[in-house]
């Protein structure tokens, strides 16, 4: 740490610092024993019963026999987490569809609702007028009012919530947290869609073990999310990076951001379509579709369709690597169904010829398994975040 | 924070956290009184009462009438970091020329070895074994051991202090931290030398208010540091982010990295030499003169002759400013010396084309006032954030 002093640390801050832990703990890893979580927290037995012994009375944990029995001794009580007593909204805005989850402690999804609606079709302000009455509606059926919201954008978002830009949407300058938050009357966050699927990679998806990692997907656009020592990587306002706005062509297609040969425009959603020989702008279960389908194929033959795509795709990871040094790279969303061959060619580019990669000893890179429903997880971990800190 | 649960905090770790703030303000800060850093930290006055106590008996700070009196009470009394009391090697392992300093507590330059090889001649060995005989010269000078050694090296550099590579001194797999630790008898820290010129210019540099900010140097090759949320970002294993070996220029001329147009390529030492008409490898004052004397033209001239570079220079930090989102970008080393029209011409281009630029709303691009001063500078720094920690 580097930097003008820390202020210190009073002690009437570690409680509630404990009480972060311990939630956090319970929310993540699921239910356990006291001991559990005194050996895991390295804190004494005696603060951890007083810490469960307060979120029992306040109902957001219930102790619990455990049905295994190991020995002959008393048996020990579990601590689970209730779903019900702590939960929050997640909301997915995509391109063609959107989604609003009610998302329990411990992470049980506790109800949906969900839309689609033609590209571009709708104004930011019937979009969030809609995610409030679905928000409403799944309050009511659960009969208490979420602790926190969290909304992903597939834009550049400031850490208040405002959406400076969110091309594949046409939005520009909506104050999307500002006005959710006055919808809903809760405490409203709202995150780039990446950024969101990084985190919900590494909190519940492949990505748990990995301190340092990169989320690279595509929905229409190219997003990028990393996480660097376990914590989000955010730029100056909060803004996220942008790794489909990395030229890596110069002289190339001309992209909206006014730079030619982004990532973006080589390995985005057209980009995908022409190498698959589909007109631009296909539905997404057209292109899923054909990727699925190629990658039933031999490796070669996908190979050969999609080596323009793949050399774009090698080349963006390896400056990606470069640049940020992750253990591991989960391909999200679209790119999350290319064929393994691709998957594999793009990363023996990567070992090959990544100074970084060679450094660290070689470097993952893998398609993500939570896929299209990594961006509505992160959006509950945002909430969950802030929440489980009061 | 994503991830497994942080451990709780014990009570125990409070006062060394406080004492850590408290030497880090001190340090970095310079003298002042007990009720400014009350304020400044956020500590009680009995707290910070114990802890300058503790600091003067050890003989770490002493207490000294203010020479300015403000009012007619009491004089208030000043509390003043003691060099000696607590000082650090640092060490800049430079292409050309290696320096080996004493920095004390507060950030005064106790006494300096430095000489000068001519490039890739002399083994690690050698080197080290010059380092360590200068380390310990300076010891018996100042007639105490130093708390800590900070390396800079121009190389790709694992936490531990393992160089994995570094081309320009034609070093691969060396130990250097094992090694100095061994000939010290002292803990040794080894950071890359751009990550250390990013150390330097948020500690005590232009970029002390900046929370998120990244340098890039040019010694031979191109290097780079990111600091982001007032801390350094480094990917995983330790390794810092290589901005050199980013690849702007697909098929454009090959870097010993093993691929083709790299930022390295097009605006490291040898794309400065082309830029001035000077051979490839002259030596550092030459190109420095150079840079200098097109400075003192018009901005035109030095715009018309060093075109091409500048227009790389401004695609490079398009890239490394979508990627990141810094608030400032400093250029180090040999790009300090750039003509002030040449970094404008690059600061605009990133200012029009950037899509994080324009989110954030304008990032500054400038020359790093501590030019080659920086690594040195970096590597005392990295010393004493590990032993104001202890």
């Amino acid at each position: 740490m580097s930097g003008p002093p820390t202020a210190g640390t009073r002690p009437d801050e570690v409680r509630r610092h404990n009480r972060t832990a311990l939630l956090r703990r319970l929310h993540v890893g699921g239910p356990c024993t006291r001991a559990e979580l005194a050996a895991e927290l390295g804190l004494n037995r005696s603060t951890i019963k007083a810490l469960v012994d307060g979120l029992a009375e306040a109902g957001v944990v219930v102790e619990q026999v455990s049905v295994k029995r190991t020995g002959a001794g008393r048996p020990s009580l579990l601590v689970l987490p209730q779903p019900r007593s702590l939960w929050v909204l997640a909301v997915d805005v995509g391109v063609e569809q959107t989604t609003v989850a009610a998302v329990g402690f411990g992470g049980e999804v506790l109800g949906t609702r969900g839309w689609t609606l033609p590209r571009g079709s709708g104004s930011p302000d019937d979009l969030l007028a809609k995610i409030g009455a679905a928000g409403r509606r799944l309050a009511e059926r659960i009969g208490s009012e979420p602790v926190g919201v969290g909304v992903s954008v597939p834009g550049v978002v400031r850490r208040d919530g405002y959406v400076h830009e969110a091309p594949n949407l046409h939005w520009e300058g909506v104050p999307v947290g500002e006005r959710l938050s006055a919808a809903l009357n809760r405490p409203v966050l709202v995150g780039n869609d990446a950024e969101l699927g990084a985190l919900a990679e590494h909190t519940r998806g492949i990505a748990t073990e990995a301190a340092d990692m990169v989320f690279v997907s595509v929905d229409v656009g190219v997003g990028g999310g990393v996480i660097s020592e376990r914590a989000a990587l955010r730029g100056s306002g909060g803004y996220v990076g942008e790794l489909g706005h990395m030229v890596v062509r110069p002289g190339g297609r001309p992209c909206y951001c006014g730079c030619q040969g982004c990532w973006e425009t080589e390995i985005g959603e057209d980009a995908l379509c022409r190498a698959l020989g589909l007109p631009e702008g296909s539905p997404r279960e057209a292109v899923v579709g054909e990727l699925r389908s190629l990658a039933g194929e031999e490796p070669q033959v996908a190979l050969t369709r999609m080596r323009e795509f793949t050399d774009w795709l090698g080349l963006g990871l390896i400056n990606v690597v470069n640049l940020l040094g992750p253990q591991l790279v989960v391909l999200g969303d679209l790119l999350a169904a290319l064929p393994d061959a691709v998957v594999d060619e793009a990363a023996e580019t990567v070992r090959e010829r990544s100074l970084v990669s060679r450094a660290v000893g070689g470097i993952r890179i893998v398609a993500s398994p939570l896929g299209k429903e990594a961006k509505i997880i992160g959006a509950a971990e945002l909430a969950f975040q802030q929440a489980l800190s009061g």
